[in-house]
């Protein structure tokens, strides 16, 4: 009988010791033993819980316990998860953790720490999704071309209504605070950190990276419009926030952002709550993995997967590798990726001004794809679209800089990019 | 230094050969320790061959070479693998397979003779895409409920081709057999027989079912027409060919045929040569993995995948249990299935049919969901489109004789399943 302890009994903390006892026949005739949930940990002992398990305000009677063979963490935060997931590794305690923002910025000093003790975390990526495994294992012979993901249950739900019900950003967020879907303050969610941090995970598994937030290029959702998305359709593309890593001859971009793709790509059509990765291998082409990136049982049945791997004695390298890679990737500095964009330009509707954007344009070196004038709301303005050829970062900031400097253009000036 | 032996050096043995080759960096990586092909055996040595590999014409040159580690079968049939197979593991040697024709066949023999020597067959469902470690592994905590597969190219090449461009069935079957992607005699595609065979590997993993093709429902696409496309199109469905096994009060259900599923469905959006397996788990919700199931290195992906998984040591159980399952499911017999129907009936235009058509339906028990009346091409003759609530096959297929035996209705009744 293999014996879990849970540090932190929230909602997916519930769900994975009621799945654990509900589900036990199955799981026991997947891992060849029984798996019992044993002890819980919470802040709020007093507090009234839907499931029956014994529970402990103190962490450290779980990770100090004999009994329990391994340690499930879910507490959420990264500071206090650290200290207690590493004294359970020294105590040679077998970890699982859904908790993407320890992982965002402690998973190379676990990696170090846990050496042959399994360390698994399939359900901090994408939830119930096991694309941790895909990457892990079933892709194992490819180098990744790239992998771009839905990895924000609440921006994709946010965009497909926008999208498909033409419903306008505030009005949109407000309802997805009603349904629980995003937060009070929805910043991490619609500012892309959440997103952020799960690429993280995929990029260290892919590309061995060992890059923080601060390292990566992280823009949101906040600033996209109703507009925007009826343009980018026009141009043939649908707006979703995407988490991209990907290798360049140069070293390998990472970087999450509302991202205009082709309406017509498998990942456009992912719609609502649910998240999906795609990712391209040099031997496999593409593949894609989709599903709920959120939720207890769908986040606890990845968590139970990687007991079972752990029972089963399979736990293979935590980041994916048994040796280091010797050719180390390098990622790239923000302003060094390269991209399409397509930018909204608001300007005074008199003669020259197109000219003088396109000339701007042109100087500095931004090749134009297609353009088109639109009428704006405001009198005297028009609004100019374009899709741009692919550049450099850098040189589409400095652009944007010299647009806005251009005495009949508007200071707001909307970046979004395009990602074939 | 793991060693190769690679029985058929096809399409797929070259990619496997030539990867192993290129992506050792990247494959030692991950596995911890190099893996080098070191002969592979073929029908004919003279043959040119693209990849520079010791060849022998007797496969015992391997099944009883001592240097060898690990086994390759990728031979295609049944009996002759099956015997080289039995051999190997006997040998001690591991073995990885894509062969799916062998496994819907001789799975639960090769498991029995296997024990705990490794026996992976990755590639043998789907190619690249690694849906047999999500079984397996990923989705380990979790009751499956129903698995519905797009798992064969050929088929959903041509449907794609029907669909999207209205092209006629003959005219795309004639396309197709150009392209390559369907055989001269290609019954074994398009009459659902190669879909069938991996159905039956899924249905082990997902249930313990033990059953031969012979066993299920096997139905093909060859009597769609453009018009079934259409007509399935107004009633918002697009038509697949689908493996289906789910569980179902009385048992599990497994079939696989043309099938009729809302077009808003992900998987309804998978097109061309890729395929797509939903998998609905009781906590997870619903999950598709999708990707190339075809072609030399996507399928190589999910061999070698399964290579650097046994030089890991993490095999687990052959066919995703480590224990038998107490509560054993039981496959339905093919006419105690439950689907709703779509029938094409045409009739003589004339008073009273439809009312006794419809009361005929009504006689057998078959109620009707929603009916149209379309023109025919032929003079006197209208068509009657129905969709029915759900019943029993057997019921559906009385009915449909009945049906037949009336005065009025044409002989060639259209029946294809519709999944929701």
């Amino acid at each position: 009988m293999i014996k879990v302890g849970i540090l932190g009994v929230g909602t997916v903390g519930t769900s994975v010791a009621r799945i654990l006892i509900e589900n036990s026949d199955i799981i026991e005739a997947r891992a060849g033993k029984k798996i019992v949930p044993i002890l819980g940990a919470v802040k709020n002992i007093d507090k009234k819980r839907d499931i029956d398990i014994a529970l402990t305000d103190n962490p450290y009677d779980i990770i100090n316990n004999d009994d329990i063979d391994i340690v499930v963490e879910l507490m959420g935060g990264v500071e206090e998860p650290y200290i207690l997931v590493k004294k359970a590794l020294q105590n040679g305690k077998a970890v699982v953790t859904a908790n993407k923002a320890l992982l965002a910025y402690h998973r190379y000093e676990l990696q170090e720490i846990a050496k042959d003790t399994p360390l698994l975390y399939e359900a901090s990526v994408a939830g119930g999704i096991p694309i941790i495994g895909a990457l892990r294992n079933g892709l194992s012979a490819n180098h990744i071309e790239s992998i771009k993901g839905i990895m924000n249950g609440t921006c994709n739900y946010m965009l497909t209504k926008m999208i498909k019900e033409g419903v306008r950003y505030d009005d949109v967020l407000k309802e997805a605070q009603e349904l629980g879907y995003a937060e009070a303050d929805p910043t991490f969610d619609v500012g892309g950190f959440d997103a952020a941090h799960k690429l993280l995970i995929l990029g260290s598994i892919a590309y061995g990276i060992d890059a923080k937030p601060e390292d990566i290029v992280i823009d949101g959702i906040e600033n996209i419009t109703q507009t925007d998305v009826e343009f980018a359709q026009e141009f043939g593309y649908e707006i979703k926030l995407l988490g991209i890593a990907k290798k360049v001859d140069s070293g390998v971009e990472m970087r999450v952002h509302a991202t205009l793709i082709p309406a017509s790509s498998m990942i456009a059509k992912v719609d609502g709550v649910m998240n999906a990765v795609s990712v391209v291998g040099d031997s496999v082409g593409e593949t894609m993995f989709y599903g709920p990136g959120a939720g207890g049982d769908a986040t606890a049945s990845a968590v139970i997967a990687d007991i079972v791997d752990i029972v089963r004695g399979n736990s293979g390298p935590m980041l994916g590798y048994k040796k280091g890679l010797e050719s180390g990737l390098k990622l790239l500095p923000k302003d060094e990726i390269s991209s399409q964009y397509y930018l909204k330009i608001k300007v005074k509707d008199k003669p020259g001004v197109l000219a003088s954007v396109a000339s701007t344009m042109g100087e500095y070196g931004i090749s134009i794809e297609s353009m088109l004038q639109k009428p704006s709301r405001y009198k005297d303005r028009v609004r100019l679209l374009f899709t741009t050829h692919l550049c450099k970062e850098k040189k589409m900031l400095k652009a944007i800089k010299a647009l806005r400097g251009l005495e009949s253009v508007d200071d707001n000036i909307t970046m979004i990019r395009i990602e074939k």
